[in-house]
């Protein structure tokens, strides 16, 4: 995560200090050999004060690891507290302490910012529940799991964007307010001025239409992929659905893809696979420790569960037989399993617990159940859509995508029994010059770095929960 | 931009093809060794049709260049149009041509999808101006000019998130959907669920209280720098400005980045600077011949300037030397320039031109002109706030940050006196618990692309321009 020493510039307002090189902790703790004169700033996650010698553990948000300063205790003050900030001046030398590889020895503390102990809301040395922090979200990020996640999501976020990058894909900003609806995929959030609800609503609107906060932007990737052959996007989407449950947020990011020139439904279940596997080695790789926290604290069997299925194909199984498998089960479901049924949660679960809790692809749904981009497997008399879903343990629904109908007389028919001719032409054009077979999916971001690091409520993986805080909403 | 030969996957449909290798128009253009067997796919740029030889160029949007594909006459058909769809397979051979390294040279050509050309809007080989294609926003990224700019995007967005990485920044997404105003920086965009809006707007909100569409992610920048030290965010913003001119967009693109333990606001501009030449170096790299485009026939003088200006420095004036130049100018202003006004564009552009058409730091703001959370430079009798703007020729501001007021005394002061202590308690908090100087800036991405390419109107730097299609806002 961190380049070539960061650059930093030694231009200091306080003059009395030495030129001494700048680290994060993170290159404190991986240097290869001792120096003299090194600073590191960050803040105090504890202070152990025994008569000869003062320890402190110094964090920057660099690592999971702090980095132990060892100082004589001429050099404790009234201020050195837990979550207190200070820069640290010493010699960096190899630690006899077994799990850190380097300590520093301070010759001089300096009390940049003290901290309120009585009122700081995280306490020394304590693991406070994931419940409890939540209710800080401006001061949870100082905490071990938090901190840790947010490395995580921010490895993942790059690991996205370096696996499209390095297929040939091209990034697309496709739009976040919107006029098209997409799929009827959700609940919508309109967009108003202050100025017109305060009055009228009936009165004109800002962009002269009704305009909404996207749902997904599929199909203005359908236009890019027109162009570019292979494109991607990673933004925001936003449901206006009640998200005071543990599964669902009102803003939550998606990764979606879009390729041209597909030859099946296998092109697409091909980069779901090839993205959900290189991002998570990437993260693996990357932030070992961080994700090793999780699986030690809160979801112990994941580690090797996440190795095994990084080893083997992904099982793939069609809606049919996957009704079939249900119909046969011994459980009893509170939605009856029936063709042409929307398979519901409880049917997920118990679809990837008979394929023995690892990912499956279900592919080729009801023509009925689906909205009308889908390209029409034209079979019978159960008649399918070349769609795909991936089903995952603890989550449900992973990643969804199908085929698009490329085919102009298809659509036209299918968009003009919904009535939708008018709204779509524009999509309809697409299929009159040069329409070619293609397909995507899109995946969600927060539901896979769930199941990745087996976190249970939604609002623990992002930056800011909802609901707790009104003033950092 | 093109991977290890992308992984495609030999599933095809249609069995009567023998199996030849799929290669990109970018992998075929840049082959080193002739290939028998390959297979090119993509949309037709021209067909030049001669007694003895017909050509074609194929264009898949992996490069601003074509193939080109020579084929016997006998291959042509009436639908092998400009704008169809084509799979082209053959042998791929060395070019007699100096102009490009490889050719085609076709068994079989399949049309995949054909082009209504009479309707279709592009016309082979013309020169399309912005303003025309701007019409036909879902089929514009299928001309030359736009196809560039789009590859363009994505590489400074990959560029953008790679440089951050590189320097140990973590990154943030921070919400869209907020509470705060940040700073009463522009007119806001408020949600609604369209239930709410159709009865009584003095219905319950649907997150509890008024919420809005971002204006800036720095607030919440801030609180992640409390733990990170160094955080990044690139994402959507927004403005209920009127975006019917060629300067703003309701939705636009910025990148913030925010740094703990700051020294001066040397350290802010430093990293301003090293991001701008850090992408704009990595754009020139990996697309030249997309922004070659740009820099011949859009505005021809770019090219020389940028290179020039990568080479030096940015230059760095105070507010109030910049006034004093402006009182000295020969030039008569609309505004006159006075010590305690904002800069408007025609200060600005004269300010950029004076100082020899390069970016210029402005550094040292009015107290009073400026937002609660500037840092108090603590001067006087002309009380100034740690603020910086990078101004840049034929934009204006390019990058606004500022050191941030750490002090909590100076925060507090300076809120009640404005009435939001209560709005601000969360900001206040952190300035409580380790609060440390810190830092950040904003770039709008939109005005970066404009400066680099020398684009004039802002809405042909984005993927899906407004107010000209309805159905595709």
């Amino acid at each position: 995560m961190l380049g070539a020493g960061g650059g930093w510039r030694a231009l200091r307002r306080c003059a009395s200090l030495p030129r001494a090189v700048r680290l994060r902790v993170r290159e404190a703790l991986g240097a290869r050999q001792p120096a003299d004169a090194v600073r590191v700033q960050g803040w105090v996650r504890s202070v152990r004060s025994q008569k000869e010698v003062l320890f402190l553990h110094i964090n920057d948000g660099s690592s999971l690891e702090s980095l132990q300063v060892v100082a004589d205790p001429s050099l404790e003050k009234r201020d050195l507290t837990f979550g207190s900030a200070v820069e640290v001046q010493g010699k960096l030398v190899k630690s006899p302490h077994r799990m850190q590889n380097m300590e520093l020895q301070a010759e001089t503390i300096h009390v940049v910012g003290p901290c309120d102990i009585w009122s700081f809301p995280l306490k020394m040395k304590e693991r406070h529940p994931l419940e409890y922090v939540r209710q800080f979200p401006h001061l949870r990020c100082r905490n071990n799991t938090l901190g840790a996640l947010l490395r995580i999501r921010s490895e993942a976020t790059a690991g996205i964007h370096s696996f499209f990058q390095d297929n040939g894909y091209v990034h697309i900003h496709t739009p976040i307010i919107t006029s098209n609806d997409c799929e009827g995929a959700g609940e919508l959030f309109q967009i108003e001025t202050p100025r017109e609800t305060k009055e009228s609503v009936e009165k004109t609107h800002f962009f002269n239409v009704p305009a909404f906060l996207t749902v997904s932007g599929q199909l203005h990737l359908e236009v890019m992929a027109g162009a570019f052959t292979h494109v991607f996007t990673f933004g925001p989407t936003f449901r206006a659905e009640n998200s005071q449950s543990r599964r669902h947020l009102a803003e939550f990011y998606m990764v979606e893809a879009e390729l041209s020139f597909t030859e099946s439904l296998q092109d697409i279940m091909q980069v779901m696979e090839d993205l959900f596997k290189t991002v998570t080695s990437t993260v693996l790789s990357k932030c070992p420790r961080d994700v090793e926290l999780f699986h030690k604290y809160i979801a112990p069997t994941q580690k090797g569960r996440l190795e095994q299925i990084l080893k083997h194909k992904f099982m793939i199984i069609s809606y049919s037989e996957a009704v079939e498998i249900l119909k046969q089960a011994s459980q009893t479901f509170t939605f009856k399993p029936e063709w042409g049924c929307d398979l519901q949660t409880e049917h997920e679960k118990y679809l990837v617990k008979h394929c023995g809790e690892v990912p499956v692809f279900v592919v080729n749904y009801p023509y009925d159940l689906k909205p009308f981009y889908m390209r029409d497997n034209e079979d019978g008399p159960q008649h399918t859509v070349a769609a795909v879903d991936l089903l995952v343990p603890g989550i449900g629904e992973l990643c969804g995508g199908s085929l698009r109908e490329e085919r102009l007389p298809f659509l036209e028919s299918r968009l003009q029994r919904l009535g939708l001719t008018d709204a779509y032409q524009w999509y309809l054009d697409l299929r009159k010059f040069g329409s070619v077979p293609h397909g995507g999916f899109g995946m969600g971001f927060e539901r896979y770095l769930q199941y990745i690091l087996g976190v249970d409520n939604i609002k623990d993986v992002i930056p800011f929960p909802r609901f707790s805080h009104s003033c950092l909403l």
